[in-house]
């Protein structure tokens, strides 16, 4: 794993310079995130029973169900009259999508118009097709590739030890109005901690949690710039000094609830292309914290978060699945995520002005995003174009 | 009546060439509808009272009321401070529209400032006007005349037959969230009966209704262009070959509850300048439908059903109203077209571009629309500017 | 004080020449208001407990907050990532504002960063701070300099009298969908009193109220333009003819309810510089009513509502606010002025449009509304861009 260290800005981001402002351009066009890439569109269950289901990914609609052990993807527009098929999907066969209005019907597999019920013999039949995408599911979720041509394995495109085979993992998604850089650097972001110092998960987990981290020298973070998955990699727990209590003018003003806490967590926080988390532990020392942040619109992104556990048999990842329902996910995901989410709602007026980011003020704790951000400008595989 | 055969385009619309795509630009600009036409504005009974009320048409807002045995509609905007009227309209006389603002008093006949209340005497008074509009009330619905200088006859301007002096009228009319054309192109549309194949008409009424129909010769649609009203006429019953079963991969999916039904309708569906649309017959062998798609604003159309019987005597006018409204209403007007207006607003998004016009692919039963689109073009008397 | 009399247009300002019109250019564009100058924010009881609040002011957010025996403003947008401070107000010392985001701490009295309560150190602490605004208040209104530089007295801009030391000042605020201009012109507009002619205030308090007011005499406007407040000043009650009676060709059909009313009211009418009014007397011969319509945006402004009363001690002034409160905020406020928001309302349809100043027929008491026109666009201090 090839390791880059900070040089190319200032130790004090709040004083970028230009020349670096202008290394993350791409990342400012990339409204609606970075094409080519798997992203998760589902999670497997939500696609039981049958059922056909639409999802904006990218400002794309695809339509996805499950086609005998696979699941298949297409895009979610009928060529004939532009409808969406999600709007009342007609599925009377297992691997195709008849179109509600008129009858046209297509192979979930290939795309082919295979049928027209209103007009048998068509000659179209055969020989136009819509868009199909790519799916690989992991993980009990569903991850489709939003680009052109072949897609790399999904091991490329998500967080390092996320596929491990004994790893068990649980969650929810959310749409959330902000956009998806919000959400990723917001997740990324090794200070926004101060916003959950009151978080029940603290005392109820007895974790060791500070208000805010400040690196203390430049080879804090680690770019991963050589191989797939690229991705910005923080060792917290050793590069940063964390701050238990906020003062004014020397004041004592505010105090990490956690400071005494017996549990340390988050010793690491990274992030990958095209956009995912991992914190790793979280919400517990034997658990990861995986989050994605999906670009829907431009304005909204889909929030995954997802909790992973290593088990050694089906019996612990039932236990893990029982302890997810009943425990984490609403004192950890709910209980402390979704102020996250709050949050980011409040950074979207400012950031929906590409102005925004040459009028912020970065502090040290931020030289994480500064290296995402440059990360993603140049490691991207194609900004999704913005209507 | 003049008859035009279908020669200008491919027997496959779906390879519809450039020059006939090109043929139908005008259309794709009508976003507003066609000016200079009569369109219907309110059914005569909304005015009981002497109501005055506000209409929107192809964007303009329209102001009617009963004068004496008269209706006038005149400009819903006050030349004073631009305020509609029928936001609070107050009629002190019987021919008079006052603004509620200051008291501005139009003559509801020529629009001609005949006083203002709050100044006696105005140098204004009789110096200026608002738009006036023609009105003809025919079967019981308003006419409005969107346009410049004079109109034609009424019957220039509506299908064929609808004011036959036998002929009693009923209807309703509905707000649609979607552009005028998809309402219009819905409503021709032979083969979208697919959407309606469980209806509880068919049943209900012993339709005899396939879930598709396929034009077997070119004959079938015969182009009206020498004389007003300019339409479209499809000789459904002797030009297409009816579909009742949907196959995919020569397995029957579908199954029309129509197949075995008595009585045959819709032997033939024409559509006329500015966009209105007969039925004939529908929703029983007795009745004929015509349908209006009258332009409100960009995305939206008021969407008129009514039907119409040949009767003998009032009785017999009476008796219709009272199954109109026991019978029609719900089990054909609501049953089975609502399911019209929920696929025309599943058409609004790809159809809010213009580039949705080139990327559709039509089928072979779309002749009829391609035939609609090239006649409007044509043979309008003008687009409605967008603002 | 200098008067000028109305020599720049015509007597009938419908026939308003094209010189005339292009002289309120600057009026047309001051879509966000004038810049540079005081305006009500907030009523100082509403920052009772030590709360901070936001306001929009002009389209700028604005963060309010006691700081000792004096109100505080600053720019309510941390530098750091732009939030807004008013989402979740922290504020742990008497003159700070604490960013619920990381912890940015600004003073309130100088917008110097003060701490970050998660960087202790930081170098950014002292160096870079927020906008601050001049604040005074008065009569328990906070009013709020929406400028650069060194702000004028307040007496520079409120209505003459406003700020008099006898003067007890009660009232509300109230968001309206329309742009402030709107708000002021139908404040100032003398004739707009037609939509009040049912109100049942001129009953409850036996007021002489015409339904309209016709300017028999250039003289009757004057406006002060050699100092602070520039305004226009409508002698009403001298120069206007009131109109008891509307009729419609000869015949009455409206009838003020407030011809026989015993208590004369409005006797003038006046507006200052930056879009402040005052209605001398009013709703009572001994109370006086002032207005502002501070733009919040383009589309939207508070509308405030304020009713002075000289009283000669503390009695007196707490019998004015209970009769405030139990009579005059529902009898006149509410009951009376309501109306005015309904009737503004109904005017942004047409102002937003800029053809809308050029397309209106203005009529002869909409002289005053002309003067002042002119007046803002020559005398004002800036106007505030839009973005």
């Amino acid at each position: 794993m090839a390791k880059e260290t900070l040089e190319s800005h200032d130790e004090d981001p709040s004083e970028v310079p230009a020349a670096v402002r202008s290394s993350w351009v791409p990342y400012v066009r990339a409204k609606l995130g970075f094409r080519n890439y798997w992203y998760p569109a589902l999670f497997e269950h939500e696609l039981d029973g049958g059922v056909a289901k639409g999802v904006r990914l990218l400002g794309e609609n695809v339509l996805l169900r499950r086609v005998g052990d696979r699941v298949a993807a297409v895009q979610d527009r009928c060529l004939h009259r532009g409808v969406r098929f999600s709007r009342k999907p007609e599925c009377y066969t297992p691997d195709t999508i008849t179109c509600w209005y008129h009858g046209f019907t297509y192979s979930l597999l290939d795309g082919k118009l295979v049928d027209i019920l209103t007009e048998p013999g068509s000659k179209m039949i055969g020989k136009i097709g819509i868009k199909t995408y790519p799916v690989t599911v992991a993980k009990g979720i569903v991850f489709v590739f939003v680009g052109d041509g072949d897609p790399p394995e999904l091991a490329a495109d998500v967080p390092p030890g996320f596929l491990d085979a004994d790893r068990a993992v649980e969650g929810l998604r959310d749409e959330v109005k902000s956009n998806w850089r919000i959400g990723a650097e917001n997740g990324f972001d090794t200070t926004h901690i101060y916003i959950h110092r009151d978080s029940p998960l603290i005392g109820g987990n007895r974790l060791m949690l500070p208000i805010g981290l400040v690196p203390v020298n430049k080879q804090g973070i680690e770019t991963h710039t050589d191989k797939d998955p690229r991705g910005v990699f923080d060792a917290m727990a050793q590069n940063y000094m964390p701050v238990f209590e906020g003062t004014i003018r020397g004041e004592r003003v505010v105090e990490s609830r956690g400071a005494r806490g017996e549990k340390m967590v988050a010793g690491s926080v990274s992030i990958w292309m095209p956009g995912a988390l991992k914190v790793d532990p979280f919400p517990d020392p034997a658990i990861v914290q995986f989050e994605w942040y999906v670009p829907i619109d431009v304005g909204t992104h889909m929030y995954w978060r997802v909790l992973g556990k290593r088990v050694q048999s089906e019996i612990e990842a039932a236990t893990f699945r029982d302890e997810f329902h009943s425990l984490w996910k609403t004192l950890a995901l709910r209980g402390f995520n979704d102020l996250d989410i709050w949050a980011r709602e409040g950074m979207q007026e400012f950031y929906a002005s590409d102005d925004a980011w040459a009028e912020e003020h970065l502090f040290k704790p931020d030289a994480c995003i500064v290296e995402w951000r440059k990360l993603a400008s140049r490691y991207n595989r194609g900004l999704q174009p913005v209507p």
